[in-house]
């Protein structure tokens, strides 16, 4: 699937997933949104190297976070943003999505962010764009590679040496494609250990992880970690019973104050929000100085600016040079 | 209704309907949408002579192409779009219509793009608009002026001369305000035969379409078309037992590749979507050599940006001038 | 709660009630509102001081035509705006307002225009905003301040001198948040007497109006009224057989053209819209010349334009100053 990303060029045409995406190509989307970043600092604006471009949201899940920061990160680039409303179109009609996106490439559609529920929707939609690039806003439990980046670039601010960087991720792994992002993009950039913690059932195989250590006691995840990012935990897994009540999942899997002092000192607290304050994390972690929740939503815009000014600074392939068509 | 369209200089003052606009006019527009996609069509913006107005969408059925169309036509030329959702407005409050039109004309509202179920309801917005122009964006079964236009844009891209053309319309004629459409402006264009094909229980009168050919027989029809244009089958005539089933329409009434073998070479083949694969056209037709659906959608945005050019560019009356008020 | 609104240099800090603002400000309020509508009035355009900030429109409860005023305004001044979904939402996920703003807010939200029907709400978010403006959008009964300001522009555009004025409103004050900020600019402003008139049940306590003639008798109220605020009856109210029926209660308070004689020559009527034609109005009263219903949704944009930008012309506070952080 990530072969999909890369054109004949080996530059990068879609953003799927951070799996197969190499430590330096990394290295350059953080720094580039560290750049645009600074360029927007003082909140009046910046350079526009998206003016005339358009890019298309299309949610098939509601997201009003993802889909505001995707927005807000194209249109102060200079893009014109369409909110592709599913609920009221052609696809309730019975389009299939192929042709949906066809159409919308036809309006002169440059990019197209995508979530969906089901894995591997966005690579479906990048297997058959003609010239658009698509960017995975998260994919069922698959990959939401811009969240991987953001949560990198946040750890980066901090700590520029990942190899020396123990970083627990703790809750549902399992059904969690901010998980399984964030251990591409921690593994390409070299972290010496990452934990994975969990209830049993809600663990991914051990052969799914490789190097990384799984483990239910999450008081020794935390010990000594430089880094514990926090897991949302939705309410269906717990009306499936899998987690017995939101009490003893605190009590067992929530960071309180007391167990980060088991972490090193300083420790950055992620989570990727919306927080279920008191099921996976205290009010006084989430709001106290070690929280970098609020940091990681800043950086969400200048990483998705970063994604969609490298996606559309070369130019797209031009449907009349495609020999299918 | 179609005298409304036009202002006491005899310029172009709504687009209700292209019933009444003459040859000359009609190839003004397809020239001017020509222009229009000339100067964007490197994908980096192109001119804003509307920067500064303001376009609304007043969407009173789903329609979330159409509305895509006319709000990246109307942002591309600079203009503000608000997309006026009528779920959660005032009319939900018992507000008429009219109060409506006159409250957002009050905010500077320069333009309205209107879609309704019930026939007549732009002309009626038309009538009581004190400076704001009246787009129709499809109006029950009566009209859709800018689908003709662009229809007509994308047979001309390829046939300089309409007097030499037979151009075939199949499907429920009966309730298509595009099938309405495409008439006026095909005969405009002097269009050399015109045959309207169906199921007899959805064809219209023949006192209504004047010289144009009736016909049941889907394969007579086709013989020798230089465009066939495939209308969508509507879920709810199905639903009505209008027609038997799926599979006995497209038997008779679907477009496939032997079908299609009937028709002169290289004819072309255009459908306003979305498409109902298999009941009115089959997959090899539509995404065939001789399938220019894409370049419908593709041209929808110029015609539109034409549209709306053609009539703002001309000083809105202003309230003050209005004996009325 | 309206100290709220300043900061520690007196400036207006946020816009949540026009309870305690003094004339002066209101004065230059209404001042800067009239140059922007001079500036905006070719329909071309304008300044953009608001070019690389964002407005969140953070509506719980659906009002189009006040969020499309605000859109519309921050929008024509160069902003991005934003309208964010509550449907949709993390506040649907569980997540508290508070984080819902801090998350808005650390992707660079420079105001956030609020409208909650729970009063205090935008209180409440002012009191935990970091940087960003709240602007009230109507929370309750409480306040509708652009509401009151607009009304006072629109009078003002006719009556210089309000100490000669005696302003009539008629409706459901008790539960008008219109009325409260009407009564609160009116009275900023010098005006010589406010008449508050109503179904008994429908008025407030005495004590909540000071000086203002609270009354039942509608003939008695618009008696030499030089402006006449007519409020809607919302259809709760019926339902709540609060009112007997929409006749009685025309027949009382609904105010038509044999009524209006008893009040001054050339009284303005005002309607905060939408009206109930037949319940509260007449319609020769509605479109009569003494109307100004349509002058106060035009006047709406600049008020909220001059509001806007009040709020946002000075550096906002960076969160970095910000001592809890």
């Amino acid at each position: 699937m990530s072969d999909l990303q890369f054109d004949a060029q080996g530059r990068l045409r879609h953003l799927l997933t951070l799996e197969g995406i190499g430590r330096a190509r990394i290295e350059t989307l953080l720094d580039r949104a560290a750049g645009l970043r600074a360029a927007f600092a003082a909140g009046q604006g910046g350079p526009r190297p998206l003016a005339g471009r358009t890019v298309v949201n299309l949610f098939f899940e509601p997201s009003t976070r993802t889909r505001t920061s995707f927005e807000l990160a194209a249109r102060r680039l200079g893009a014109e943003v369409v909110n592709f409303d599913l609920a009221g179109s052609s696809t309730s009609k019975g389009e299939s999505l192929e042709d949906t996106l066809a159409t919308l490439e036809a309006m002169q559609a440059d990019a197209f962010v995508v979530r969906h529920r089901e894995n591997g929707t966005p690579a479906r939609l990048a297997a058959c764009a003609r010239r658009a690039a698509i960017l995975n806003a998260g994919d069922g439990n698959h990959a939401h590679p811009t969240q991987g980046l953001l949560d990198a670039l946040t750890i980066r601010d901090r700590h520029a040496d990942f190899s020396a960087l123990t970083v627990t991720i703790c809750g549902d792994i399992l059904h969690s494609r901010v998980a399984r992002s964030d251990l591409h993009v921690l593994r390409a950039l070299g972290t010496r250990e990452i934990r994975l913690c969990g209830p049993v059932r809600l663990l991914p195989d051990a052969a799914e992880v490789g190097s990384a250590v799984l483990t239910s006691d999450f008081d020794a995840a935390v010990e000594g970690s430089d880094v514990v990012i926090m897991l949302r935990l939705q309410k269906e897994r717990m009306d499936a019973a899998l987690v017995d009540s939101p009490d003893a999942y605190f009590e067992r899997y929530g960071l309180d104050a007391r167990r980060l002092r088991r972490a090193a000192a300083d420790a950055l607290v992620l989570h990727p929000g919306p927080m279920n304050r008191g099921v996976e994390i205290a009010d006084d972690v989430a709001d106290g100085p070690q929280s970098r929740v609020l940091d990681q939503v800043a950086n969400g815009i200048p990483v998705r600016m970063a994604a969609l000014v490298s996606l559309l600074e070369h130019p797209l392939p031009s449907p009349a040079e495609d020999p299918d068509r």
